[in-house]
């Protein structure tokens, strides 16, 4: 089968054999930002076309925001819980005009106690690929522009909650005056563990505690060069006590972290600052749960 | 006396009389961020030079950023805790190419029970003038880009903490995903007063509630015209229960908001909404702080 991860910035390709696993991927910066007017199918045909002709048959599985207003087709939300059965009732069946069939993976919509609410498009495929059919209950984090922190219970997705770290951080970089005082955003491992101690210890909330990356340069006290770590710090350590703030967790508890090298890195440095175990989920999570999907929707043997 | 408030955006310079009473004020959009090349005397000139050729002999006082390394002078911080004799010990006096003697005002420091140091320049000079000599302790917020709050005893400013509210709101209106969804700016109560409440009632900390303003609007709970005053709610809602964690208030403390009319309402409807008493402080408080800081300064009789 082929797994697509479409996103709003990146497209990702995963041809994928009939044990799941992952036989090539292919990555382009192709998303769907990018695709001018909608041209979505030329999209596909350039980045995979190949692959189509060669396998005319193989079933095809779409996740991530190319299942939005703004994406191919907009596909309602699944609501919470919900794991691979929920989602490969939810697929959205699509034939391009050279006939092809997609199927197009729901988003997950969630209303909290508060009766705000919550919504993820894409993260649900990778979730229920690095949880598999596991029974338990387990956490999990995906860092990112919009952070998700996720609970699942026996393979399902039964909680989550969205935090704005990853663009409150590129708003105040770009154009805040935090941003005129930083030096480059090599990492600097210090200014980050730094930030991260003061999201923990700081006094104050989050509004007050951001004006520390400002008052500790302008007094030589985090060089130039890592007032950028420091604010990754300080905003990935609040996020993560205002996540542990929404859960209880049982004594012993591992996060999985689902990202890309650097930032699943940072994100489990901060988790074992916090005092927590956490691991990085296998590769390709993506991949797995489209499989598992297109396993329970019958489209795959 | 001539007094002159020179921040970043805007200049104001006041005439005061013998007695402390306005007897005229003048403003310019001159801030000094506006001054062409460290053109100050140029601008002042343009902006109040009849008022000094008419009255040579007049003391002047200046405060706000004008004094930071971005302004004419950079005047040295003052530590807290600290009133009007501190802040008349620490003027800088320069004199202009005319021979014209200018006494700039400090702003102040301080460093937090977590070792962050804050600051301030301008504020001080308003909040001595909004408290005058007026025994025990007064609590005040000053609302903006960077909102202080201020603890005040005596006449001296003994604690402060910066709140980066006003520029988060800026940077996420403009540049964020949240801004995308807003349709103008005009105030409506109704979103306001619900971002009040999401602030006080919403499950988990800033970085979660943040994205409310996304899902709210996504699921058309709230118009998209309201969610600018959503957002406006949620930040100044957020911020007053970060500074009241900070504070040991007694009961029935009344806040004294320094101002300027639109913001300094949303602040006294935000503080009513939390249960607390406020009340907006008298016009001219700049007028009244430099009043009080030349007479601690013997600059006047």
């Amino acid at each position: 089968m082929l797994g697509l991860d479409w996103g709003t910035t990146s497209f990702r390709a995963y041809c994928i054999d009939a044990q799941g696993a992952v036989l090539a991927l292919r990555t382009a910066p192709a998303g769907i930002l990018k695709v001018p007017s909608g041209a979505f199918e030329a999209a596909l045909e350039r980045e995979v076309g190949d692959w189509l002709e060669a396998e005319p048959g193989l079933p095809i599985i779409a996740s991530g925001m190319i299942t939005s207003r703004q994406g191919w087709l907009e596909v309602p939300y699944c609501p919470c819980p919900a794991g691979s059965a929920e989602l490969a009732a939810g697929l959205l069946r699509h034939e391009t005009a050279r006939g092809r069939a997609i199927h197009f993976v729901p988003g997950l919509s969630i209303v909290g106690a508060d009766d705000v609410p919550d919504v993820m498009r894409g993260e649900e495929t990778q979730i229920v690929g690095a949880v598999g059919d596991a029974a338990g209950r387990r956490l999990l984090v995906l860092p990112g522009t919009h952070s998700k922190w996720v609970r699942a219970e026996d393979g399902r997705i039964t909680w989550f909650a969205t935090f704005m770290t990853g663009e409150v951080f590129a708003v105040l970089k770009e154009h805040s005056i935090l941003g005129r005082l930083m030096k480059g955003d090599r990492p600097v491992d210090a200014a980050f563990t730094r930030g991260l101690a003061h999201a923990r210890e700081g006094a104050g909330g989050l509004l007050r505690k951001l004006f520390s990356a400002r008052t500790l340069g302008l007094f030589d006290r985090v060089p130039a060069e890592g007032i950028a770590s420091y604010l990754s710090g300080l905003l990935i350590g609040t996020e993560i006590a205002e996540a542990l703030g929404c859960l209880e967790l049982p004594d012993g508890v591992e996060i999985t972290v689902i990202g890309e090298g650097a930032l699943c890195e940072r994100y489990l440095t901060a988790i074992a600052a916090a005092g927590l175990s956490g691991r990085p989920a296998a590769e390709h999570a993506s991949a797995r749960g489209q499989f598992l999907i297109a396993q329970a929707a019958g489209l795959i043997g």
